[in-house]
């Protein structure tokens, strides 16, 4: 994945250099990757080619560093550390980074229309489609403007997870679901089952990342830690305590396995990697 | 067109409401709709489905004013006047006009795929990815970065030039071909000219724009006026002087009505908006 990451990105040499050094910089080196792996989990289920499931885990891993660079932004989360490193911003400046984010987004498209993802090109409009509303006002970034209004209010537990849903949930199903589109359609009620194995290990991701953030140093984090309470963020820890937030953890990812009892052996990596989102420790 | 934008942007009713409602505020009510009416008059000369450029005129101007949301932002060139009313982010606050260019350009995508633009949606990929590219690093983002870049710096015309073929020529390119792609296709030797049409128009009208700031109100523009010698940026106008920037402005336009001489009446829509670009005072 960092190896396509970094060939599909514009070469640091090319004009405007600046903005496409800060491009690479946000993308490349650090990172989890959930998202990739996701979508070539969900293409393994679907047998679909890796060389496809490639380019749409790129363009989610795309959005998702984009969202992370205008997030650190002085005028949103003011956070100076992201993956142990500077922000785009400080290590660059904000009118660069603003710039790379907003780069980054169009590029997530150009990919996904550049490279032949799915026999009939209906069937890709329709994949790009899916991409575009998980990352706008009604997914990702609909789910940011709702968590800044949220700062210093009292969330019920529908409303925190109406937040979620929203700003880590979209993109997650979205990696699941165009994982998947890269190979043999499944029918309705397997594309459901999958849906809700999607939307379960995105809820179940940002249960823990509250949990962590409540838990963990920074350096482990390679992210400020702290930072929720600091700014009263309403989080599941704050709503349910920690050990309920755990407990919660628990429930969506024995919700998220069970939806995939059907699938048998090609669902093997999509299992595994429920089981490591949410045992991370970072 | 303002029916069409009023009818395709999310509804200020539905969540998040302030987010949708800054995404209407940055959109609606203002602007000449330029690139919609290039795109209007390119399907004309393609015979083209006017409720299909419908979709593909409100994309472009979807990333238009995205573009000018984020320009706007302290950051950037941190005005507080647009079209005669307060910035985006006066209006509503920096997070939130931040998150609305953002969405805006999400929409914008989703918009070109989730409607039908072409008999062959292989042809309609293709579409979306020359808006992802007039987007992004090497289009109309690009030409911001070396925009930024360039604040007190001396340009030779060259560099100018290059500034400006991104900044605003890329996105005024992609709303011809966008038109045109709506309708019939062009042969080879046809689409080169109605692409060295634009290109020429595309320049014209940064051209004009930098003689109208130097020269006219804040009124009459409902921007700020003198802004660029304010900031010491370099323009047409610092580098030729308003009579030579004129007599470009001149040249470009005989270049964009020859090229296209062979279309017939066909593009009568089309010189007429050159005339239009070449001659506005706001």
């Amino acid at each position: 994945m960092e190896d396509v990451l970094r060939q599909l990105l514009p070469p640091a040499e090319v004009a405007p250099q600046r903005l496409h050094e800060a491009m690479r910089y946000a993308v490349l080196g650090g990172g989890k990757r959930v998202r990739p792996l996701l979508a070539f989990a969900a293409g393994e289920l679907c047998e679909a080619d890796p060389q496809r499931v490639e380019i749409v885990a790129a363009g989610v891993e795309l959005i998702h560093a984009y969202s992370l660079v205008h997030d650190d932004l002085p005028c949103m989360d003011d956070d100076s550390l992201r993956r142990g490193k500077p922000s785009c911003h400080v290590e660059y400046d904000e009118a660069t980074a603003l710039l790379a984010g907003d780069s980054l987004q169009s590029l997530a498209f150009q990919l996904l229309t550049q490279h032949r993802l799915t026999e009939q090109a209906e069937a890709q409009l329709e994949m790009v489609r899916l991409l575009a509303i998980a990352s706008g006002s009604r997914g990702m970034a609909g789910g940011q403007a709702i968590d800044l209004a949220s700062v210093g209010k009292a969330l019920s537990m529908p409303e925190l997870e109406f937040m979620h849903i929203h700003k880590t949930g979209a993109l997650i199903r979205a990696s699941v679901l165009l994982g998947a589109a890269c190979g043999r359609a499944l029918d309705q009620a397997g594309l459901g089952k999958l849906d809700h194995f999607a939307k379960c290990v995105g809820l179940a991701f940002q249960v823990v990342d509250d949990v962590l953030d409540a838990e963990s140093s920074t350096s482990t984090l390679g992210k400020t830690a702290g930072k929720d309470a600091s700014r009263d963020k309403p989080t599941y820890v704050s709503l349910l305590g920690v050990a309920q937030a755990r407990a919660l953890v628990g429930e969506l990812s024995a919700d998220a396995l069970e939806a995939l009892g059907g699938f048998g052996d090609r669902a093997e990596r999509l299992r595994e990697l429920a089981g490591f989102i949410v045992s991370r420790q970072f």
